[in-house]
């Protein structure tokens, strides 16, 4: 900004929320309301006045709304941004010279100050210049009124004017055209505003080339919609496919990850790039770019969405490795290098050099291929291990796609250090993955998810709950049986208002790669034979799980969990509850799989907008069942082989 | 900073201490450490380098220490700002290419790996690199040992070649000359480093004109040296004055603050500005310049320094009312605004409007006076009521100061709200003005040397503890006697490192101004008989306490307060240690001036530098004895009228 030509005077500092002195954004929701505490004052005893202001980045009008003290010189307001894409906001404030003179003059009055008349003549200055001032609809008429007002300053005997100068008319007419002229503005904060499906949303994860469960016969975009289908019946909005194009044919990995692949094995669909093209061609065997935007259309058309999977790996057989050399890393030899953990080698991945000679032109060329895909109608990506790429690389490659199509979402799969996944949250993904797959106990749980909701992490990180993943089986789920997978996808649907599941879940896939966290003959590198509608699925409690998150507007929110006692040490309480209390949700979940538990839970009836000595009807919107409660502690008995876990819609009665 | 020409990578961020995101400097002394913690981490799998590194403002080169990982992606480093004046520091880092490379190697050769061999090479090419960077002092020696181990690394098996690899030589001569051409430097800090008085100080303020404390005769610069040889003798270093500017003679106010002064009533030295000048001019009756700059060669003689209070207070007499009118407010019927707080007037003084259309001539004017002192050799400024004028007017003048001579002080007297109060430390004020004087009880006393001394405060705010001003006789000494004065002075006096008094307080002057919590017939208006001598003083005390603050090391430092058990709610127990433990500290003291106190101590014995079960000696410096503990708790009993405080000397034994 540049240096006012009036002596500088308000202190405006100490934002909360404020990520690392602003130069993060904040995140927000299409609509919802960003709250800010601000520290403003000033030399001297002035009356002050502050507004708040937004703007969207790149625009000159300043939209602004009502900052208010709240406690010394903490001052208050809010505002709601109208549009998905990068906001700014700032607060102003200056000296509120008439209100400072009123309060004087009332002072003056009451101790019958010799000098109130001379005084008074100061007041009507300050009328007569707002009535300058005045512009816009109704603005003669203020102007009139002022100039009245200024007039009866002049003449009424300063003990009478004290009624006319404290009417709330008055100061109303003087706030519509206050003396701004040396009011200071803040430093600019930044608003990262996003749709909806950003904060809430259900993925379901599927390999399109085995949609139709056969491992005789690789599947194509056409024969996805069954998949759709039953995805959409589940309850789910986002639809992940891994990577849908051309998979590199050499050091291709076999079955189970092996280092030879037999002639027929398709693959890893993250080995991209072949002789068909790379990061912007479709793998042949699933169609062409027609089918793909075909069923683009399809989801489209059941309310759902298909993300793709955005990984920056590339087959030794990449169009890349040729046209631009220069992109990867090269060995002694002269050899390409490719990817390696030593003593671990991915002799089928070529990682790309991102800080070679050539980067802007490198790093340009993969926000094209974002772009591309959102030209062709893809508006979420699920980025593949962001954590191993320049950070710096994330948020220019968020923001110039966000500046075009502010619609478009990316899900950050970093399973990685905490500073590291925080930090992409900062600079822009709109989902990242969590550490909810590994936690589960009642205290890590807890802890976590507070973590995540309740502190600083809200303004800026959307945990994605996922209970599994390709990559990942975790030790609760190997061998386990339906009871754990039924609580692990509850957990996961209730903790956060996102969460998503790979395609299996459904029907308890759990056997294990001997000795590690991984499934077994994994879908990643073969087609498999698969029975949707395997005896045990838990398809329905899962449609039901998202039907009461999407019927219930507490569960469309992220930064609103509240947890309460329960006494025994296997069962969680918690709540969420929408601000204005119309929807409030109660959940009591047993964490034993394996034996019936009886508790008392203590319900914090504040945080459910209830009182003390209140009656209450709490009714299962999973079960059915209701009940009349009093007070904070009930009774609650559940058992893994019936109701596992309560979520009551919680009503006065 | 310019973009750079290479590929961002690390995020450098989250520094502690860290204030407004960087905004304000932190405060150091002349070789004081600072410890800085921040967050370093890059993309990928890369071992980390990364330096801490500071330079003078205005210079070029920076200075470099060295930075630690302590956990996870946090660091760890300290520097120390070698001279008085504004400092940058920041912080570098970049992936360690050769750590990184030595890492991977060892697990091939551990693993077997046939790739080791050409690996090798790569290695080779880290040390022929870093040959070529090599510069400076034994250099060439440097490059020919790299050069050698380069070769070895061509020739020799890869299991052969770890030894030479791992050896602490070749990683530390591959530290002198790593490859930084793709670091990343952190957003640049600032530093606010003075001379150590702005921490260790120790303030006598007394009234020039009554130097011989003589109603019946004012008196000048040259009848002070007494005043400063009874300061001396009472161990305090600065000598601070009110204003010794001419005084105004119009609306002069008499004794008692009384409207109509008397013909030979003084005035307030406050009230700046007579027909001989303004804020340039000595008042007559104390002297000319000349003897002014005598009297500060004579303070100096004697290891003191004198402070000028710096007033933005202008009589109707001021020169600047003729010379600059529109530098005042006017009154609607054209006369200058007097200050006023409604109902309260102050004719004798007008304020400036730092807001008027000249302010920028102004703001220098005002900054001209303070250089025009500091020309004449003051180097310390008591800067009275700042929190009425401009923040950013004391942050231009401050700025401006010191950076002509980094060695002058602000001492900023800003009774008001504590968000006002603590920008002012922000911008730049050395020490503050506390709430001290009104913080009576244990709980009120320990809770508020805790947070200026060991919260966030520490960095910016050196509250300088007052028992008295010519403002302010607080309720607990009014009409009291020599027993509350001891108290209220050992507190200041070992709270803090830095406090003050007003001469008086050492023979126990306590009458107050009915009604008022401020003195009856205040020197401020009058000349007065006072006996420096009287019976009852408490001159060897405060001269005890003095002594004991230079011959402590402990007492020279800010932020080393630490609060321990007293069982009794009278009875406060707190230390003060150097870090190194060569001078330990223990204050235990009677908050109760009227009765013995009997109680159990029980010290931190961490905080001492001590361990369970080892006995200690404590020696009390104030009064000799002296006992051998062991353990935390330990008895101790105080009494009003003997031993009413104990500072214990800790020894092992």
């Amino acid at each position: 900004m540049p240096a006012p030509t009036y002596a500088p005077t308000v202190v405006i500092e100490n934002f909360y929320p404020c990520l690392e002195g602003g130069r993060y954004p904040v995140k927000r929701i299409v609509g919802e309301v960003l709250e800010v505490w601000v520290d403003v004052f000033k030399d001297g005893h002035d009356v002050m006045s502050a507004v708040l202001k937004h703007r969207k980045e790149g625009t000159r009008r300043w939209v602004e709304t009502g900052l208010e003290q709240v406690d010394g010189d903490r001052w208050h307001g809010c505002c709601q941004f109208e549009s998905a894409g990068r906001w700014e906001y700032a607060v102003e404030a200056w000296g509120d010279v008439f209100r400072s003179w009123k309060k004087t003059f009332a002072v003056r009055v009451e101790s019958k100050d010799p000098d109130a008349g001379i005084e008074a003549r100061e007041g009507a200055r300050l009328l007569l210049e707002a009535a300058q001032r005045a512009k816009g609809a109704g603005a003669e008429d203020a102007a009139m009124q002022l100039r009245d007002c200024a007039e009866l300053l002049g003449t009424l005997p300063p003990e009478q004017l004290l009624e006319v100068l404290l009417s709330a008319e008055l100061q109303a007419l003087m706030d519509r055209f206050p003396d701004r002229s040396q009011s200071t503005t803040s430093v600019v904060m930044k608003a990262q505003v996003e749709r909806e499906r950003a904060r809430f949303s259900a993925w379901y994860e599927f390999f399109p080339r085995n949609a139709e469960g056969r491992a005789d016969k690789h599947s194509t975009f056409r024969d996805c919609v069954v998949r759709l289908d039953d995805a959409k019946a589940m309850g789910f909005d986002v639809i992940y496919f891994p990577p849908i194009h051309p998979i590199g044919v050499a050091h291709r990995k076999g079955k189970n990850n092996t280092l030879v692949a037999q002639p027929d094995d398709v693959g890893s669909p993250w080995a991209i790039g072949g002789p068909t093209g790379g990061h912007l061609a479709i793998e042949p065997a699933l169609g062409t770019e027609a089918d793909f935007v075909w069923l683009l259309g399809q989801a489209k058309e059941r309310g759902m969405e298909i993300a793709l999977d955005f990984a920056l790996n590339c087959s030794p057989d990449h169009p890349y490795v040729k046209s631009h050399p220069d992109w990867f890393y090269q060995r002694p030899d002269g050899s390409i290098r490719y990817a390696e953990n030593p003593p671990k080698k991915y002799q089928d991945i070529y990682p790309l050099n991102f800080h070679c000679a050539d980067w802007k032109n490198l790093w340009k060329e993969l926000i094209e291929v974002v772009l591309y895909w959102v030209g062709r109608g893809v508006k979420i990506f699920r980025v593949d291990n962001p954590h191993t790429k320049p950070v710096a690389f994330w948020e220019e490659l968020i923001g110039t796609v966000q500046r075009q199509d502010p619609d478009v979402l990316f899900l950050a799969e970093a399973f990685t250090k905490p500073k590291m996944m925080q930090v992409l949250g900062k600079i822009g993904f709109s989902q990242s993955y969590t550490y909810f797959t590994w936690r589960e106990t009642k205290e890590e749980l807890t802890a976590y998810a507070t973590e995540l909701t309740q502190g600083e992490m809200r303004w800026y990180y959307r945990g994605n709950f996922w209970p599994n993943t390709p990559d990942i089986l975790p030790g609760h789920l190997q061998n386990a049986g339906p009871a754990v997978f039924r609580l692990r996808a509850a957990l996961a649907a209730t903790l956060s208002s996102t969460w998503g599941m790979y395609s299996g879940y459904e029907f308890c896939e759990n056997e294990p790669y001997p000795g590690k966290e991984e499934y077994n003959w994994s879908e990643k590198y073969e087609l498999k034979n698969r029975d949707w509608d395997a005896p045990g699925n838990i398809k329905p409690f899962i449609a039901l799980l998202n039907q009461v998150r999407k019927e219930n507007a507490a569960l469309h929110l992220y930064d609103n969990l509240v947890f309460h006692q329960a006494d025994h040490s296997e069962v969680m309480c918690y709540s969420r509850v929408t601000p204005d209390l119309s929807n409030r949700l109660l959940f009591v979940v047993s964490l034993n799989t394996s034996h019936p538990v009886e508790t008392m839970v203590h319900v914090n009836l504040g945080a459910l907008g209830l009182v003390e000595g209140q009656r209450y009807a709490v009714t299962d919107l999973l079960h059915g069942s209701r009940y009349t409660w009093a007070g904070s502690s009930n009774f609650v008995g559940l058992r893994p082989d019936g109701v596992a876990l309560h979520v009551f819609r919680v009503e006065n009665v």
